[in-house]
């Protein structure tokens, strides 16, 4: 961001800069730089393995690009067999496509202090995307409407581990199919200043999304620089429609990023082993970033994997499991050996209430995320039912969690500080360190704290009304959305952006399919 | 265990045999064998650091060995420098004595299937110990009885993946002081067949323990093998009671395993840092390991690490947090450095109720007892309240995700079968695995499931009643008390046992303090 936009971006008159004080008091925690190892499951030959079995996907069985006539002239010219709209990859050609793509890249926010690295060994959170239904602790489970949408917008801008607005955190049912981007990224982009994700649902909408992004940064500068991450879901197995490519051909010509991923409900969509699955994840990765790269050499985009296990009983997909484990795991490593970010992981849970089902499918997932090397976590918070539910208190519940991985992938000091051989001389045997110098200079920062858990002595918490963590999150929930402050945003921006969104949807009529 | 005592042990009459074929259909998983790596956070240096400065509190600052002269003069003779009750042991002695050690040893079970590995590659599981309270979702919170403890052995005994019986699944307070370790080690004896805790609150109940596992296993099989794994607790920092180490010179001369345990609510017993903290651990337990190889060289000896955070707002305890896991991955590489087993982790929590704060402090907590490569893992499920209570529900939460370490620790086959190649040619781009034949072959064994979680459709789940987790771990309870049955038992053993019990009473006035 220049000097002139950056300034545009945060505000311009005197009220803006009096929102913007008391908005600068609101933390937000830089994304996660890793001091800790990735946890490698796989041995070398396993991953050579792999690797050789999914350019041999790519190369004997072939991807399909559907109904995309231009997508299978760039893949004949750059030497693919295409027979109909099966497309085979000689070996070695779609990784030799991947070295263009970068290995790390910034995605920059409307408030520079909200950029995020995206790569190298970077974590960048992001709410969760995609449910049609919402649920809370009053209200119970409903269809998401455009006022959730923004309740859950502001929620994210509240948190402080949140480093991410994401993208359709629910899917706002009472606005028009054809129109509701707008006012999603109108949300993101007046409601927040974290960076945020386009639209995919239609290349059209993509074309908006990146118009849109142009009136809020300017240009110029979204010509020259990763202002969106959008997703781009392959059809597994080993499919690519054309309704994701035409917006995976709108955001890298554009040079804004992309995560392409296959989304995997293991034994249904891939193998139901898990080698099986990462042959057919990397196959399909190849295929979609390499696809990437035929449109804009250096489009910036994400090795993606969104995996789950199934119930083989009721065929229910199943959540925070073992084998989801293993192929995230191995995904980083082979994300790795390509030189890509690497999203996967999640607040990953098949519960319908914010119970302990919930939570430890949660902690599961989002400790294997940080394990294994995660660059961007979708949904790292507020997933609820196998992603049908954006759930408010499980949103602040998993928000609070992702402090400890924070705390986690600091790693351990080992300076003299972090020694404390003087604490150690001055207690000596039977003595306690509540009160000793080493202890009253480290005390603050020592320990990671919840905002939300109980840690009252039993007496209190009984005589306070027994509350369960659901009800402390409600209690947060309505406290974050009372206290919630809109950032300053330049009038002149403001207004462009609602001209546009009013343009739009007054140009096509509402369309619910 | 011998052809005789196995026998023996495993039953004599018809009707004996009769139970036995019954419970013979009760499953239990073998303990873990770990086929993936372990997490290494600390590198070699600060490895180092942290070995040489442990090393120097033994020297300089040294420990206590409180009101046991005999102790002191096993010091003295052994080359330390004993001041007082200060013990000062120079730099590489105590390494050097805990090198009799044994890196691995079999912990017997009457059953000899159920006897268990410790050490190694292993992960052995076993419940909660300690709580005063117990907590069902019926009755709430209270004072926990024989009756409860009795319940907690059966809940063991039927749980799939737990290995071992453990100790004090609850205090049973209803029971004077004095006598109530011999009705503990009678129910562990009787109404399970895993293996299982002595008692170690006094020397002369140690003896009570061992005298017990002779009637159970005969005194021959008893002097010639380990039959029981005993929790000897360090009063943090560097003092040893004369109480616990009591306990301990008991079972090492009886050539039975004690886990040697530093204690630590970090910043009130050891330094506040990570580093200090694991540095006056590892001299706390090269100590301890230490004096147990000068009562009997070779007495297998595990090296314990409890360690909790604080929060230093209110001074409570937390549980699932970053600086634990730390801890927790860094006394497993000092542990596999010094060649001993290790022991850790646990299903800690501070909630008040089995709910979803609950569930992620212990997911953090079980996830990383499995990386960090504990090989012991006592408080495996069941605890709740920062360990102040066993709670009914929470057992069998906890007992039901340990499946989840289990499936983990086998790692991914990249055999034929488990590459799946010919699944993926099968079932080609577009196609779905359902029904394929490497599906089909597979599927069974392919996801681990809850036997607890609900995986139903919404309108199912809400049609049966909206449960929650507790809710149907209430359930769960109910059941696997009503289904159980006593593993079968020669009746001589049995009545030798219950005659033991009944002398030891009578021969002593109740205590209740």
């Amino acid at each position: 961001m220049n000097e002139v936009t950056a300034r545009r971006a945060r505000g311009g008159g005197g009220s803006a800069r009096r929102a913007e004080r008391t908005a600068v008091s609101l933390e937000t925690a830089r994304f996660i730089t890793r001091n800790i190892p990735n946890f490698e499951i796989l041995n070398e030959e396993a991953l050579q393995i792999i690797e050789w079995n999914a350019e041999t996907v790519l190369e004997e069985i072939g991807v399909n690009f559907l109904e995309n006539p231009a997508a299978l002239q760039r893949w004949r010219d750059a030497g693919a067999d295409v027979r109909g709209e099966r497309v085979h990859i000689p070996r070695g050609l779609a990784r030799k496509l991947c070295a263009t793509a970068p290995s790390s890249f910034t995605q920059h926010a409307r408030n520079p202090a909200r950029n995020v690295e995206i790569g190298g060994r970077s974590l960048v959170l992001a709410p969760v995307y995609g449910p049609p239904f919402v649920r809370d602790h009053e209200g119970g489970r409903r269809y998401a409407t455009m006022e959730d949408f923004r309740n859950f917008v502001k929620l994210g801008y509240m948190s402080k581990w949140l480093h991410h607005s994401g993208g359709t955190v629910c899917e706002p049912t009472d606005v028009p199919v054809n129109k509701r981007h707008l006012d999603m990224l109108h949300a993101h982009m007046t409601l927040s200043d974290k960076p945020f994700m386009g639209s995919v649902t239609e290349p059209s909408r993509a074309e908006d999304s990146v118009e849109m992004a142009k009136l809020l940064f300017g240009a110029e500068f979204v010509d020259q620089n990763t202002v969106m991450t959008s997703l781009v879901n392959i059809n597994s197995p080993l499919t690519f429609d054309a309704t994701m490519m035409g917006a995976l051909e709108v955001y890298a010509a554009a040079n804004q990023a992309a995560i392409v991923s296959p989304f995997i409900v293991g034994g249904a969509m891939a193998p139901v082993t898990v080698a099986g699955t990462l042959t057919q994840v990397l196959a399909e990765v190849l295929a979609g970033v390499a696809y990437s790269q035929l449109i804009r050499p250096g489009a910036p985009v994400i090795f993606g994997a969104f995996v789950t296990s199934i119930d083989m009983n009721s065929g229910a997909p199943t959540f925070g499991t073992p084998e989801a484990a293993h192929i995230t795991y191995g995904a980083g490593q082979l994300a790795r050996r390509l030189g890509l970010p690497y999203r996967s992981g999640g607040s990953f849970c098949g519960s319908k209430l914010p119970d302990a089902q919930a939570a430890y499918e949660t902690a599961n997932s989002l400790n294997v995320a940080l394990m294994s090397g995660v660059n961007f976590m979708l949904h790292a918070c507020g997933w609820l039912e196998g992603g049908l539910v954006s759930s408010y208190e499980k949103f602040v519940m998993d928000a609070d969690q992702l402090g400890t991985l924070h705390h986690l992938a600091q790693g351990v000091a080992v300076d003299e500080n972090g020694q404390g051989m003087e604490a150690i001389r001055e207690v000596g045997p039977g003595g306690h360190y509540l009160g000793c110098a080493h202890t009253q200079a480290n005390f603050k920062s020592a320990f990671w704290r919840s905002d939300l858990f109980d840690y009252k002595p039993f007496e209190t918490w009984e005589e306070e009304g027994a509350r369960d963590t659901e009800v402390l999150a409600a209690a947060r929930v309505k406290k974050l959305l009372a206290d919630y402050q809109r950032p300053a945003l330049d009038e002149a921006v403001a207004e462009s952006l609602s001209a546009y969104v009013a343009r739009k949807k007054e140009a096509a009529p509402d369309a619910f399919i």
